[in-house]
């Protein structure tokens, strides 16, 4: 499994990114073509390091040649240049993409 | 379902971050009650922000109560202290617990 992070620092418009990731980005996103879970965080609490990230978006596909030809695609693209448009109302956008070790199996 | 976020940056000493958090961290946390997954970030590649994290763990529980009730107990406390450890070596480090909205469903 292969995760696609992003995390959000407060923005500075908090209802105009709300309603621009709910009405715009989420229905780019669940284009996604092998996207196997998307998940939210609701609620969040800080527990070391300060303020929490305001949102936390993970993504995720089977391997990294899923995920690759997802983001080429021209709904992969839309959602990408989408992201710019999100910073510029959040200016602490960080993403990344890791493989899932999972230490329980 | 809930999920405890940990983000690590850089360590100062990478061998003994390595070295602690595979010989002492992981089989404190693995004690913990009701914890459904664990998974750790393998290859972390950047895509927006800079620099990623050096390594992303999650833990999910069930619930908030479950993953009160791991806490309070005595590994939980143990896993908590030793993240003060880890701290003195990754300066960085950032932690946050939240619900998962699931997106897809």
């Amino acid at each position: 499994m292969i995760r696609f992070l992003v995390v959000y620092n407060q923005p500075t418009d908090v209802k105009a990114f709300e309603q621009h990731y709910r009405e715009v980005h989420i229905p780019l996103t669940k284009k996604l073509a092998g996207l196997r879970r998307y998940t939210l965080s609701r609620n969040i609490a800080p527990i070391r390091g300060g303020e929490p990230y305001y949102l936390v978006a993970e993504l995720d596909w089977d391997n990294r040649d899923a995920l690759r030809q997802a983001f080429q695609s021209p709904e992969g693209q839309a959602t990408a240049a989408d992201v710019a448009n999100l910073a510029k109302i959040c200016p602490g956008v960080r993403s990344m993409i890791y493989e899932l070790e999972e230490v329980l199996e």
